[in-house]
């Protein structure tokens, strides 16, 4: 099933996407919800960010190409996390499908993209297990967690090279039928194929950080997971856009422009 | 002014706190009030935490005593911040006035406080000048920023030793008319004076975080900015009890318990 979060008739609604046609609800996957009879073209909708997270959580380094580049680019060795040690996001930067992502005037840049499965929380949590951790999500949709390279290479957090607004894309929607180890990333920019990777070839996987962030915190209905990239990006220019697809759960694409 | 979040008949509602009493009104400070001829005595309702930020923001190193006690209890230099770049925490850790803070079985300690001005933000805001900055908050209240100092060391990132459940003490409310530069920051565990600091001797002050902050950001109602905290804590104890007075503000009070 497909949970898309729009804007229809100016209020917040979401609805279930099938195929072309979205099934617009009275209330939410997170708080429950019943049948409205409502039927929509999915075209004729505005897609928003498919959760509006609490927390907004990020597993950062988690795919061994990735850190390797990440090394080589500062002049370092690779250092591989020892632990699933979890970091964050901010809601700020979140911005829906379709929206555009904005290089502010002053970026020295590169600015990249990073292409993530994203573990959409579906219901309260406390002390997962690993074996029952996914019991919590509700589904998965996609993560573009753009960066500014010389931001975070200058700053003493990743608040700017991460979280200026719109750096954030998330969705279109949340898909809740996923086999894990079945999924592809694939990433394009301006159609052309940038890189392409097995998305749960992760150093710690979706359960293992779960079940270890359960163990301290309580998760809630709507808190997201994003869980690494790999690879490296090309710089992102104005005019590109960027489309981030996992194969069975759908596409993420954003145009890419210069601040005004 | 002073502004208090309850729960109040089983619901949230917020309200003018007037010494011992609170004026219940319908509707937020965030979003637009108005009265409700609903006087309560204070200590008849449940304080919760003063505002649920979209994007909790903290400072971390902002107070020259400070940066020195870390870095020694590291055998490091102190490396002053150069700039303002904010940081964040979660959502999950926040607590209320009164509730308990709960350390963790396998904390190997020790646990201290961080006693910090909170700038609660009112109103949406993108490129604010330092001259403008306070023209987007609605007002003060103070936060405790629990740290576990041992996981602080150990993990990638800063989840457990500062989001830990209950680890973020906020409130008590919101004090709307509060002149910066007579504040004094006043620390007791289990009634003795520990630390007391002007609280506005910060390396960057408000105006400068909430202007550079908003070159790249939208700041929300009901963000939270934590200015960052002064000197060293005593480790705490299951027992213990942190009361954090900030003159002209009031006190967050919150006792220490061990996980069960």
């Amino acid at each position: 099933m497909r949970w898309g979060r729009f804007e229809a008739d100016g209020r917040i609604k979401y609805g279930i996407v099938r195929e072309d046609e979205v099934e617009l609800v009275i209330g939410s996957p997170f708080a429950g919800y019943e049948p409205a009879a409502d039927h929509r073209p999915l075209d004729s909708l505005r897609l928003l960010t498919p959760a509006e997270p609490r927390t907004f959580y990020a597993a950062g380094l988690n795919y061994l190409e990735h850190i390797r580049e990440q090394a080589r680019s500062r002049g370092r060795e690779p250092d591989l996390p020892r632990q699933a040690d979890i970091g964050y996001r901010a809601n700020n930067a979140l911005i829906a499908h379709g929206e555009t992502i904005v290089i502010p005037r002053d970026s020295e840049g590169p600015v990249e993209y990073e292409a993530e499965l994203v573990a959409v929380i579906g219901r309260r949590a406390r002390n997962l297990t690993p074996e029952d951790a996914l019991s919590c999500v509700l589904g998965f949709t996609i993560g573009n967690d753009v960066s500014e390279r010389a931001w975070q290479r200058s700053d003493r957090t990743l608040w700017r090279a991460k979280n200026t607004d719109t750096f954030k894309p998330m969705g279109p929607w949340i898909e809740t039928d996923v086999d894990l180890d079945a999924l592809e990333t694939v990433v394009r920019v301006n159609d052309r194929e940038t890189i392409r990777f097995r998305t749960n070839d992760m150093l710690f996987s979706v359960r293992t950080f779960l079940s270890r962030m359960s163990r301290y915190l309580t998760l809630y209905p709507g808190d997201v997971v994003w869980m690494g990239t790999e690879g490296k990006s090309p710089a992102l220019h104005p005019g590109d856009r960027v489309d981030i697809e996992i194969t069975g759960i759908g596409m993420l694409s954003n145009p890419v422009a210069a601040e005004g």
